[in-house]
């Protein structure tokens, strides 16, 4: 598999993915795992996300910006790993940004609900793999 | 949500995993995380996993056994993160005993190829989460 092809196939599973899954370094030295809604990405450079400010993915995210983020399609037998940062933002242009019909669920104060914040995620590396086949390419 | 009850859907969700994401300590500092086909646990404790002996991962888990294991049902939105650290083992038991009929397409050379390792691993504590509630427990 070519670089050009991988980057291709990387770029339809992101955009079809429902979830992605973000990589943190825990407090304990251990790596931590967490499901999120794939809300929005630019490319392959940036995938936004939708969380609590309350939540212990924020504070270690704060403590240590360095992620992974992965999307997976198991039935193509097909992944995708980017490596990068993640900056947590609270300003209301990200905020607005981000917001979906249905977020009153998760943030009963909406838009301008203290507990909902976003993660924007910029990577600096991919991996991507399918069958057998696996290619690394700078971002 | 008890933590009773929070064990019990965890590990129905194990049960029914075809896959799980492992999250490793890279060695760039960064989290790393692959999806891994799930082919055997015990309890909530052990989980295994067939590998390849060449792979990035185990090159990983011999430099930095602390890993977590991480299994989504997106459509129940319920996620489980097991935290611990993983064995690579090769002894011909663990290689048998983890062998399923169709990885030769994986491994060639069948159950004593020496590209065909496992990953056994120990969770210390989990974290559980079923719609917007949470349990965090040891185990």
């Amino acid at each position: 598999m070519e670089q050009q092809e991988a980057v291709k196939q990387a770029l339809a599973l992101v955009s079809r993915a429902q979830i992605a899954m973000l990589g943190t370094n825990g407090n304990d030295g251990y790596p931590h795992v967490k499901a999120m809604i794939n809300v929005e990405h630019e490319d392959l450079n940036t995938v936004w996300f939708i969380t609590n400010t309350s939540s212990r993915r924020t504070t270690q995210l704060l403590r240590d910006p360095r992620a992974c983020v992965y999307f997976v399609d198991f039935d193509q037998w097909m992944g995708l790993m980017l490596v990068g940062e993640v900056e947590v933002l609270q300003d209301a242009e990200s905020k607005q940004r981000l917001w979906r019909e249905g977020f009153e669920k998760y943030y009963p104060l909406g838009v301008t609900d203290p507990d909902y914040s976003v993660f924007r995620f910029r990577a600096h590396w991919g991996n991507f793999y399918h069958a057998l086949s696996n290619v690394t390419f700078e971002i």
